[in-house]
């Protein structure tokens, strides 16, 4: 019998967006269910009824919840094809301290830099660009984060670049010059068929960006 | 050769005390190092440069740091005795997605709780309770979170329960009455030797709440 895997997915969630390149990189076919995140839907409360949130992959019925516990679920299943993460347990605790900083100092700090001003956003930025410079520091020379291969820690990290423009410009500042060999990263990624097919076009976002401003009363 | 185990520790850490609970479990030895967290060692600096935080976990001279990533670190290089974590990778997502909901909403919440006032500590102290709730709900009748063994989720969540004691007098509420199977599965986790050999006398805790409150002036 084929696996029947379901997303309920969300286009402009970085966290989804993990999902469906860990899905791409193991050519694994899924179904991706877009969720409406203002009234959510009965299968998304009864297949996440703790947090209620997307992503949650659905594996012949079962669900998965939390993108960075779903990704490791998707390697350790199909561990036959583009392995995510390192086969020894000390190179698998590198890649998952370096994922849980991606969450901690990269999203976190991302969610709040194009909601806040003045000094709260400059104290924002200053964490960002900080995390993404240590980020840096232990990409060092190679490709990608766990050397020549496309990994775990590139996989959480990634899809947050599609929000990069809109981070930039709410808070004045570039990336390509603050963090030069993240955006050379980036292009690397992007030339993945599974990463440029699953993040949206950035100005896609910041036009997102400037509706849920304009929501919540941000000016 | 044999391993060497360093643990770069703290007394009252329940983060720390998740890592000596696994190591105990598996009977491994291992040199615990109190840390002074005032005044960082130059150790903890080198071993922890991201975030100079405790637990850390020193290997045959690598350091292993976050608890939830030495704990799993723990159970994959010694995973002849004790399993924390299931075989499967469904069982093994389920414990993963756990430990996650402990960290963001016990822990973290255990940590506002005492340093909290007011209407922003009924708030705290409500979404603390819902969260024991929950995994009431999750513990059902079984004795351990994975069942008849204890577990990685149990591991997570029974070192802050010493700090329960604190909570309760500073929260005004009582645990053994808001979540009484929670009451009664960390007195089953009591009665093993490798959690009850580390876990603090809740009283000292306590004592050590208050002097903190005083430092940083709540009253």
């Amino acid at each position: 019998m084929e696996d029947q895997l379901i997303v309920l997915d969300y286009w402009s969630s970085s966290y989804a967006m993990r999902v469906r390149i860990a899905l791409e990189e193991k050519g694994i076919k899924y179904e991706s269910k877009e969720q409406n995140l203002m009234e959510k839907s009965p299968l998304l409360v009864e297949m996440n009824p703790v947090h209620k949130m997307i992503p949650v992959l659905i594996h012949n019925g079962k669900p998965i919840c939390e993108s960075l516990v779903i990704v490791q679920y998707i390697d350790e299943v199909w561990n036959n094809t583009s392995p995510l993460l390192p086969s020894d347990p000390y190179g698998r605790s590198r890649a998952r301290f370096w994922a849980d900083f991606i969450d901690e100092k990269v999203y976190s700090n991302g969610k709040k830099l194009w909601r806040e001003k003045g000094e709260k956003q400059k104290e924002t930025k200053r964490e960002f660009i900080e995390a993404l410079r240590t980020l840096e520091n232990e990409l060092g020379e190679k490709p990608y984060f766990s050397g020549e291969r496309i990994g775990f820690v590139d996989v959480a990290l990634v899809p947050i670049t599609c929000w990069f423009l809109s981070f930039q410009i709410c808070g004045n500042f570039s990336i390509e010059e603050e963090c030069p060999k993240i955006s050379a990263w980036t292009k690397r990624c992007m030339q993945r068929e599974s990463v440029s097919k699953t993040l949206p076009d950035p100005q896609k976002i910041y036009g997102f960006v400037l509706q849920l401003k304009e929501k919540l009363g941000i000016d």
